[in-house]
């Protein structure tokens, strides 16, 4: 089954600090899943040019989709955007409706800072949202979204029906035993169903559970018989309650 | 000033899917910051051997100390140990020592899944933690561990002390003026300190201040000199309280 792919580029030097943790990449993670992307890989990057601009052209080119959260202020740290223009081989330039929305909104003097919000890889596009003062940018397939968590969600939510692909069917089981007694299954399940997506997560100290299994595919009926067969297989003793 | 480098591999289907947040590149950051080690990556990838391998050798290669977080357990996507083990050209075996630990702690009949949690990359070191039953497993500057937040966490602190480097200190500037206003100033302190760690982050809704700069060196009469300076550039009146 083809689908469309994703890859998320967290740029930002307080992540790989550790004074800031990223709500970003989890946020659009869940978002994707949501709309039926497969996210394909998430990396965490610090504000430096080439090592964004090096990135910047591997996920251009391995998925369909890409998103870029954090380094696009006003401030010295801010280099997202030389770093895509330059991994897209591009000029920074000023794009003169942004500069145009920014002097009409400060009205008094526009100073450097202000007007380095203006600067985008040249070719790029405006998305101008309902609700919003700022326009998400978008060059190629790639959109550029802001490092604060509150914007980045809100602009991700504008952008996510353009994403809307088949969705992912998922069942659970919880069930009490552990993993070792149960891989013997989870293996057997395997062979019969290939193209399943069967995740396996023990969860330490909970009162109910011990391993949470997550039985998914985007043929509907493919997760249901995999998930009866499964169900089969771990026999009633094993199982504590599904989803 | 050369100093330590580290990567991190965050291996899962879990964490990509958006079923489960990574709470253990954040923790191994903030520990690594602690230890004065300087993270310049992170990665999070699929459960897939060929994807672990490649990024492996890059990773194995370019930092000092390399940490992967998930993908050991006993069950069919466990497959870091094969991962890894590829990436260094390497066959898996079952470790002798961790196999006599398996059947002396299951005293019955062991199963194939049971024995698959002594499997390692051939030439790994086991690393025997006082406090914790199964030892962290280490080959060449690759440590591996659990993706289990719980167990993760033990084990780096167990750890953590052997890649004690110079420390990084820190002073912490709150600002009530927002980035555009204060990035003149914070150029200018960049210009004459041009190897300062200096952050600029935002806030929106905050009652007290509007942007949070912190200010870092290993160099600890550096980082003062240049607190001291953005403070006088910046004035008083921009200054809500500084740490």
């Amino acid at each position: 089954m083809a689908e469309r792919t994703a890859g998320i580029l967290v740029i930002g030097n307080e992540i790989l600090s550790g004074k800031v943790t990223d709500e970003n990449s989890p946020f659009i993670a869940r978002g994707l899943r949501e709309v039926g992307v497969e996210l394909c890989r998430i990396v965490t990057i610090p504000d430096e040019v080439d090592v964004i601009a090096k990135e910047v052209r591997t996920f251009h080119q391995s998925y369909d989709v890409v998103f870029t959260s954090g380094g696009v202020g006003p401030t010295h740290d801010d280099v997202t955007m030389e770093g895509i223009a330059a991994g897209l081989d591009r000029k920074v330039i000023v794009h003169p409706e942004l500069e145009k929305g920014i002097r009409t909104f400060i009205k008094g003097e526009v100073n450097a800072a202000q007007l380095k919000m203006a600067e985008v890889p040249e070719g790029a596009v405006l998305i101008q949202d309902d609700n919003m003062g700022f326009p998400t940018i978008q060059i190629e397939n790639i959109y550029i979204l802001p490092g604060i968590p509150e914007i980045l969600r809100k602009k991700f939510d504008a952008l996510r029906e353009r994403f809307q692909e088949a969705p992912y069917h998922l069942r659970v089981i919880y069930t009490c035993w552990n993993e070792s007694a149960i891989a013997g299954s989870l293996n057997q399940t395997m062979t019969e169903f290939p193209d399943l997506l069967l995740g396996s997560y023990p969860k330490i100290g909970h009162p109910e559970y011990r391993v949470k299994l997550t039985i998914e595919s985007k043929d509907e009926d493919y997760a249901q018989r995999a998930f009866d067969r499964l169900l089969t297989l771990l026999t009633a003793e094993a199982i504590v309650r599904t989803e």
